[in-house]
């Protein structure tokens, strides 16, 4: 017999089916009993005459007859199972799935994730990350992008200087990109318009729940712009599309504010409270254009009518910066010049500039953080309850 | 004006445009300069009266009268050009663009990859493997399948033993991931089946066109099959919508043949040489299966009728394998005891026993090279000539 799945029992009452998955729950009353079995479409009612009497999570695959029943979730259920087991539970599940929400701590369900994303609304985190992905991979490639992987064991650590992880490369030291930056803008060269979907590492210090040492970013770069406002404009796109494949409401707009009109006081950055505080006042979705030069990448291109703010811009998404962007330079003697006045040595950058030295346009980009949108989505204040493995200055494993 | 690509010329004949690309080359006449200017989508001949005399790379926009024209590429050629230069390229280019195929060694065009991956072929290389990731994931989405995201730093050099990164992970040890391996059959337990592209790391001591130490991989898994061959009918559904994706016919059969009828004498693995020769009585695609147990990692599920062979098999592609797949080890107990048979401490592995100590079904799956893939649709002897950055023991940048 043909294995079905859950969520096809509506349209088989009247018939015996073949359903697999994961023995959920079984409760027991005096003359029947009610297992739940979990699939990867989601779950259904058996109702037995005898308990299964076996460990949750034991994996099994139940002949029975679709009955319609109002009281049933879904309104359907299975009637006279005969019951195979697959595989069974060595031992009684650490977390339980059954629960609406997980009730247990986080750092416990992420000691036990091989069982603990089993939870179906946890599990939907993840469909509702990869629905996003695919929205962002469609937005771009219908705006002739072209999709990229970069190196991510690259030679020098020269794009953010600290918060770089060292790797032993055949004997000599190497280290984990912070982020395909240097390798997207090269591409531009190529290709002019490149996306990627990648890890990127993060030496995070920090322990908090908005920071990670390896999270997924997505990366877009595109030549020919006139200025920032171009990639602006290519966020508000893709973002719009993301939300409406996650079944989220497009805002009608999503503004763009100055950073020197919303910052707190004379600060040259703006901190966690001064995001929630912009979200509040101008909406879900807000741009902040303007950033102090100082305080952006020597390759961001400065605003040539006040050189010390930059046309770099931040994305806040409901109180938190989800996307970084903004033009880069795209001359090789504003290269040379931007790294001279960091007093920064232009040679570990070799392989880099030479893009600039043989003619680049003008062009920029954004990175989007894929668990901080889908946490923001969500209402999650912790990115580790959106990464399957999250790792951080203390975990590392499983 | 609103800039036009190339391959948008023969639709606007007898208009003035605007493009925008690099200047690929500049031919002069005595009393007529041509140029080509490429652009993403392709290029194009610009028709001057004066020579523009810009190094070659000189990032462009060019206004011009759209006219038909026989003798030029594509039908179609601008005439009465206003040029304006965007970013003047700094030095001679160190490889010639505009040679039909590349002539520049491989080790000159790596060191320079920034201006060589410009080649129009050397590009295209490259939106084939993005078509042929496309079709994987299209392929797998119409399946049911999840796509994921797993970390590529890890706490044990568990898998492989040899060949693996060490990095330097906030003061104690940590790893590169050779594979998703383990966290995709983890997630079988959540989604019961997935796929992630991504990069993986090979501390490789081979220096051969097929060996990289990073590349990318197609993985898939999926549960509650039968036995191997749900899975090879898997990669033969992939595979053929990849193919079809890149315009290559898909052969009416990619036949199965067994390891111990294959094999050279007695020898418990293929050669290149063997790979080539099976190709070569069999087919474009084979399907080499019952690989023996001892040679494939732990989780190799044996052949119940004769497990001294695995249910593990490789995908040859035009006398190469392209793909490693095969059933696994589904309970608990069959883990310890693998892992007790080879000697192998259980303890580094304690998170991915867990998702078989809470119930896994039978299941398994393939990784897909995607640089040996290119390499061999194009008939490339070197997976670097299909690996924009590529990574070995002798090179890591640019």
């Amino acid at each position: 017999m043909e294995r079905i799945v859950t969520t096809d029992l509506p349209s088989h009452v009247g018939r015996r089916v073949l359903l697999q998955g994961w023995l959920q729950r079984e409760r027991h009353l005096a003359r029947v009993s009610f297992a739940l079995i979990r699939d990867r479409a989601g779950t259904a009612q058996i109702v037995a005459e005898r308990p299964l009497a076996l460990p949750a999570e034991t994996v099994v695959e139940v002949e029975g007859d679709v009955r319609a029943s109002a009281q049933a979730p879904g309104g359907v259920e299975l009637h006279e199972p005969d019951v195979r087991v697959l595989a069974r539970a060595a031992a009684p599940s650490p977390v339980e799935l059954h629960r609406p929400d997980p009730l247990e701590s986080l750092p416990h369900r992420l000691d036990h994730a091989a069982v603990a994303l089993r939870h179906p609304r946890v599990r939907d985190r993840f469909r509702l990350a990869a629905r996003s992905v695919a929205a962002f991979r469609a937005a771009l490639d219908d705006g002739g992008f072209t999709e990229i992987q970069t190196p991510k064991i690259v030679a020098s650590a020269t794009e953010g200087g600290a918060n770089v992880f060292r790797i032993d490369y055949f004997g000599r030291d190497a280290y984990l990109a912070q982020s395909p930056q240097f390798y997207k803008q090269t591409m531009v060269g190529v290709f002019e318009r490149v996306y990627e979907v990648g890890p990127v590492f993060r030496a995070e210090p920090h322990d908090t729940g908005r920071h990670l040492a390896e999270y997924v970013s997505l990366d877009a770069e595109l030549g020919f712009i006139r200025d920032h406002h171009d990639v602006i404009t290519l966020v508000r796109e893709v973002v719009s599309a993301m939300l409406d494949a996650v079944g989220e409401p497009v805002p009608a707009e999503m503004p763009v504010v100055d950073f020197a009109e919303v910052r707190t006081g004379s600060e040259d950055d703006l901190s966690p409270a001064d995001e929630r505080r912009i979200c509040g006042e101008y909406g879900e979705l807000v741009f902040v254009q303007g950033f102090p030069t100082a305080k952006r990448p020597f390759y961001t291109h400065p605003d040539p009518a006040r050189p010390e703010f930059s046309r770099g811009f931040d994305l806040l998404f409901r109180g938190l910066e989800i996307v970084t962007g903004g033009q880069r330079l795209h001359r090789y003697d504003d290269y040379l010049a931007a790294l001279a006045a960091r007093g920064t040595d232009p040679a570990p950058f070799g392989g880099y500039l030479e893009a600039f030295r043989y003619g680049m346009p003008p062009h920029g980009g954004f990175a989007l953080g894929l668990e901080r949108w889908t946490a923001q989505l969500l209402g999650l204040r912790n990115v580790r309850e959106t990464t399957l493995f999250p790792r951080d200055r203390n975990r590392v494993a499983p």
